[in-house]
């Protein structure tokens, strides 16, 4: 699935970021997106760009409701754009100094300049979706360029939330569960919501979709919260305890926040105010975790997920090939290692 | 003019930034635009919001082309919300504390939660944008959708060029005339060529509007940096030798810096190496353009532009009302005093 429509992707990611020589900015985007070194010449061999997830969806969507991918296509592109803009606007949030085994934009050009070159990138995937050319009724590029737009102040929303958690000292998972299904959430579920849209405008389906897409959301970040403190780290290539280290609060800890009274909170609050986290530090939240069940919540919370995308796949009538690719999809979301 | 449109533009705001309570971004945006304070209640005197020179100018395009203004006032507001944006995001960059008498936004909220405030004013925009409802064909709200964020885009180019400048010895004055009219010309133009693409789409028509917009951009900024050194502090409400001070690289710098040579170009690379600017630096400065002609040469520079914004209206078949305030609005972006 993740190979399938990658050449339509290409084309309509290289259509969307032209290579205007006298344009200062391009040489930024196309950096970062492992096109060209920081010169501004070609890649010899253009960096791996990731297995391109929001595009995928998208163009599955469409293809599984019976419209042309192609169509699909320039709107999947705008996804990905939106997605590598928020990457760069991450890195200097994080001042993290490497992505994809080269500095990151920043980290070469400064931090202003990646901001621009950011903005720069989110519009470029606006004009992709608005020009998705012939073939496309008016009113559907009218209703796909809202759908994006809509779906990138939510994720914007749940980036100013998340902002605001840090902050606090103690999150409801409720409050966890929202500001993930925006900042996270969003993108994914317009991703499929955009491509359907392609396809058809029965309100049933499109809500369907919706619903679908708004699980495998949820999976995604659940997931991604339970291997970044269970994981194997042979197999994820992130160091194991590593969101414990640098004390995210993902959904395990919220949940533990919530869950811990007596001793263990009084120590969860402690160890939360410090500056860093030792090594002892990190085995004495394990523990509470453990102690918790945090795990077990973590997965029980995923499985609940991923039936509520069954049940919405459910009422969907795709083509048996496409039913098989989302069920797979709901399993590999759910259940991944890495 | 400036008062003619108020009330269309106030209602297309209002709309295009709704009061949704949950929302935590929305309580920053309303701020910046003087509606509400920092806890999200409503001003009860709002703030003044300046004199909204785009969206002035969009719907005066519409208005003379005998559209109807209020079409035109969605994109009006989107283009007032990304002009508001640039000042958010200009704010963190200069470490600006006051804007419109009271605290700037990152100053209250901190960076990153204003940069992405900044974000999710700008798309607010484009949503207003696309949303312009009944009585637009929806290939001109695609057309309009474009020719916004294709100006975007070019602030963004310009933005990102005038970074770059900061770093170098000397601008040439053709390099400084090409950024201005991408960093600041760009929206401007756009503001007129969208108020006339919701009347037209005649592209004769179009592009006589786009040179006049070209040349009121030009202006703009022209005697901006005119006023920036020598206008008269009590009428700019600004302190003259300010841009100086600043050692902001405004084009009558850039002329002399062009046009210098022998001992006052070896003065000029001097000054403008060092970290600061005291009073007699300030005063040599001021001397060598005096001694350059700069002030001359800035006029006349805005005379030839003037005069190229008068040659695109004389293009254009307009009602006499609108010939007579295009005419206002070249001699006032001309000849302004503050």
């Amino acid at each position: 699935m993740f190979d399938r429509y990658r050449e339509y992707l290409e084309k309509a990611l290289a259509a969307a970021v032209p290579p205007l020589e006298d344009h200062a900015v391009n040489t930024l985007l196309r950096y970062h997106l492992g096109w060209s070194d920081e010169t501004g010449a070609a890649s010899a061999t253009p960096a791996s760009q990731g297995k391109a997830l929001r595009p995928t969806l998208c163009m599955f969507a469409c293809d599984a409701l019976q419209g042309d991918p192609r169509h699909a296509a320039p709107a999947a592109a705008a996804l990905e754009l939106i997605h590598n803009f928020s990457l760069v606007h991450d890195d200097i949030q994080d001042q993290g100094l490497e992505r994809r085994h080269q500095p990151t934009v920043w980290a070469v050009w400064g931090t202003e300049r990646a901001l621009v070159a950011g903005d720069a990138m989110q519009s470029l995937g606006d004009l992709s979706t608005l020009s998705v050319g012939s073939g496309v009724p008016p009113d559907t590029v009218i209703r796909v360029s809202q759908l994006l737009t809509q779906s990138y102040l939510e994720m914007i929303e749940g980036q100013c939330r998340d902002l605001e958690f840090e902050r606090r000292e103690t999150i409801e998972s409720g409050e966890y569960l929202a500001m993930i299904a925006l900042k996270t959430g969003a993108l994914i579920r317009s991703s499929m919501a955009i491509g359907a849209a392609m396809a058809t405008d029965d309100p049933e389906t499109m809500e369907n979709v919706a619903q679908f897409g708004r699980a495998i959301g949820r999976l995604f970040q659940i997931r991604d919260d339970y291997l970044g403190i269970w994981g194997d780290e042979a197999i994820t290539g992130k160091s194991t305890d590593s969101d414990i280290v640098q004390r995210k609060k993902s959904y395990p800890i919220v949940y533990a926040f919530q869950h811990a009274d007596g001793a263990n909170r009084e120590e969860l609050l402690r160890l939360y105010s410090q500056e860093a986290f030792d090594e002892p530090d990190v085995n004495r939240v394990l523990d509470i975790l453990d102690e918790l069940g945090a795990d077990r919540q973590t997965d029980e919370l995923t499985e609940v997920t991923a039936e509520e995308g069954r049940a919405a796949l459910a009422m969907l009538e795709l083509p048996p090939w496409a039913t098989e690719d989302a069920k797979n999809l709901i399993d590999f979301m759910a259940y991944r290692l890495f």
